[in-house]
């Protein structure tokens, strides 16, 4: 189970000006219990459908049977995504996958494909990948919520049109479509051409769909241990209704954030772990909490940072800069496996205190030094321990995560499950396209 | 040539409020000159020896004769270094190289070694990486400008257990150090073990080191054209020294933001590529900033984007969250090969607006429909373009951002060359490891 330490948040920790004391909570409580409220109307009203991800049964017996074929014919795996469809099997890939898996040969992969996650439309990038692929050899996932979204329809072209030259008739193989079970253009391509599908219940916003086939698919077909992402999310899920917030972390998590910022002055939400695995959770997060929270002039700005690598970048900043940040850090207390435990010998005799330690000892001392450094400069921080990197501690931040994204909502008293600002830019360019 | 596009920072484009006026500019004019003549006084002091870099031409060809025989000799070029002495060659690869170089074979990489940067001591990325590459055909080049990085002697301790049980007393040939050219540890380790050594100049940090042998060495190694960019970065060093901000781009980078932040509050400053190669950019631009400006509780928060992946992320938050930054967008006008001007085909009916188009002029489209999409926020942004991405575009880019940051010390009233706040946290991780 994850651990949470709040600590360095509470006026004891930071002192009165930049922490929260226990008033401060007991206060809150209305606000608190309203939050509660709130996620069950919206789940009740089935907008929060991401809640019951973790124990939808019937869809995962699909996804894994398909996966296997994908195991077993494919040398490489494509998914065309942007947002919502890309960010979440990313994390998981990054997290879960051998740091340099796509580098490894079939054998030392264990005969798993190769990923590619292709979430922009930048040509160098795109073209460059179908040029280095053998397509025959490639699966290719699309994933679109809506099906109307103009990167994925835009990089599906170039490569159906590849595929039709290489293969004929036999390119439907090679495509899954993932989409709304009824509705939008890839749900309707699917029908006419017959092809090989998956679905995202209508009520799973793109940025909580990770542990729908959206995310899941894709995972089952790199060996991930899909089963255990569920049953790690499971686990917040029935924390999640308690009114205690000493119980719920979630809970805690958004009215921390939310009363640093409201009470505060805390407008930057730093997501820090230490661990290179956990690199692209921030980037989940940042889009979790920046498209859910940031409307009507509200919420706050999401940043990502790297331990220890950004102690020689953004730590400066953070240490002396504007007092205007609270930070979640993420640790890992044991390394995946045991040959990742090899000590430290001869060094020279300034670095002798590394002497007999491991790299792991090293990033926690760094990471427990960097939390301390913080509150003795009276910034807010907190920190989150995972037992190992594994599926099951990963489902349980993930989901402690969105729970806590769905009360933030309900505490800045707005819906964190669209997203209005984003349509003027969408029309902007159509208009630029249609023009030129 | 770069060229800028500020007027989505002024009143004309998002309305007083948000932007700056004439006036704003004007009354700003005593500040520039200050910060015009600090900067010439860091240069005659020696603490800006970075401005020296692009025409110290003695470096440069044993830089070049060096990188040609780790060309020749070795499969992998493994950077150890963390930071300064890493985010700059992590930009300059993102932005030259293959978009996929490490995938390629040899033959296809035009017989370079693949390219690994490591700046950190997360035991699941650096031994996985030890366990996966054929180190006898690896070159490791360490780098430190102090010599004194725990990260990266913690790290080469655990590189030179290995090297010494597979080469013997040929372990030599395969370690380059990059540090001071007198002082710190691993000077004086080259010296007892006779190693390949490069020089840092004393009086260049480690964020404003990519144009030296720092970045410039595992570049060459690389196939990146260092004397290009050298060249681009001369071409905007000439223009540095103009008091008339029309005609000196970093001045009027620096004075915009730095008016934004003190007359606007925009307290965030989002560096926002639409070109996936300079994603990395981004990474490099965040340190620069980051640490260069953060203290005294002043200095402006800067934040990664990329375009078009982040409209499906971040961009909600910067249309509609709380109106406190400022955008950089940076565009591309040229892909880099004609290979990427394919045009996109058979789209369904609801997209007949991408037929015709290539994926060069739907992510051009997106920028700057983003961009005015922002404006119509009254968000204020600016645009740099880049004739196209290459060593001399890149060289001119990174150069405009070091003296802007420059500039934008002086303006804060404070020297962009230390970076205090990050020794707590050292001292704490030693006492930490020592005590342990």
């Amino acid at each position: 189970m994850l651990t949470f330490d709040f600590r360095n948040c509470m006026e004891d920790g930071v002192g009165r000006d930049h922490g929260l004391c226990e008033q401060d909570l007991n206060d809150a409580q209305p606000l608190l219990d309203r939050a509660l409220t709130q996620l069950k109307r919206w789940h009740e009203d089935g907008v929060a459908g991401f809640l019951d991800l973790p124990s939808m049964n019937g869809v995962i017996d699909g996804i894994s049977k398909e996966a296997l074929r994908v195991r077993g014919d494919f040398e490489n795996l494509v998914v065309l995504g942007i947002g919502g469809s890309a960010l979440g099997l990313r994390c998981l890939a990054g997290a879960l996958l051998h740091p340099f898996h796509n580098l490894l040969d079939r054998e030392a992969r264990g005969g798993l494909p190769r990923l590619f996650v292709c979430d922009n439309v930048d040509p160098d990038t795109f073209i460059s990948l179908l040029d280095t692929l053998d397509l025959k050899k490639t699966c290719f996932n699309v994933i679109s919520k809506s099906g109307g979204t103009t990167e994925t329809q835009a990089q599906l072209a170039l490569v159906l049109e590849r595929l039709h030259v290489l293969l004929g008739d036999g390119w439907r193989n090679n495509v899954i479509v993932t989409t709304d079970p009824t509705a939008g253009e890839l749900r309707k391509y699917v029908n006419a051409e017959k092809l090989k599908s998956l679905s995202v219940p209508s009520n799973v916003g793109g940025r909580f769909s990770v542990l729908s086939a959206v995310g899941l698919f894709p995972a089952a077909c790199m060996g991930i241990d899909i089963f255990g992402l569920r049953e790690g999310a499971l686990l917040v899920t029935k924390t999640a209704s308690s009114d205690d917030i000493t119980l719920n972390a979630p809970l805690r998590l958004a009215a921390t954030h939310y009363l640093l910022d409201h009470k505060r002055g805390k407008k930057i939400s730093v997501m820090f772990p230490y661990c290179d695995g956990l690199s692209l959770f921030a980037d989940w997060y940042v889009q979790l909490w920046a498209e859910s929270l940031g409307k009507e002039g509200k919420g706050t700005t999401p940043l990502k940072a790297i331990g220890a690598t950004d102690q020689h970048s953004q730590l400066q900043l953070f240490m002396e800069g504007p007092n205007d940040k609270v930070l979640t850090f993420l640790g890992v207390r044991e390394p995946r496996t045991s040959r990742q435990k090899m000590t430290l010998k001869n060094l020279p005799a300034n670095f002798n205190y590394l002497n007999g330690k491991t790299l792991g000892d090293v990033l926690h001392a760094e990471q427990h030094a960097t939390a301390d450094a913080l509150r003795q400069a009276k910034r807010p921080n907190l920190t989150i321990t995972l037992p190992t990197l594994n599926a099951r501690s990963l489902g349980s931040l993930l989901m402690t995560f969105e729970i806590a994204t769905a009360f933030a909502g309900a505490l800045y008293d707005r819906s964190p499950f669209d997203q209005p600002g984003v349509e003027l830019s969408k029309v902007l360019t159509k208009k630029i396209l249609s023009a030129s």
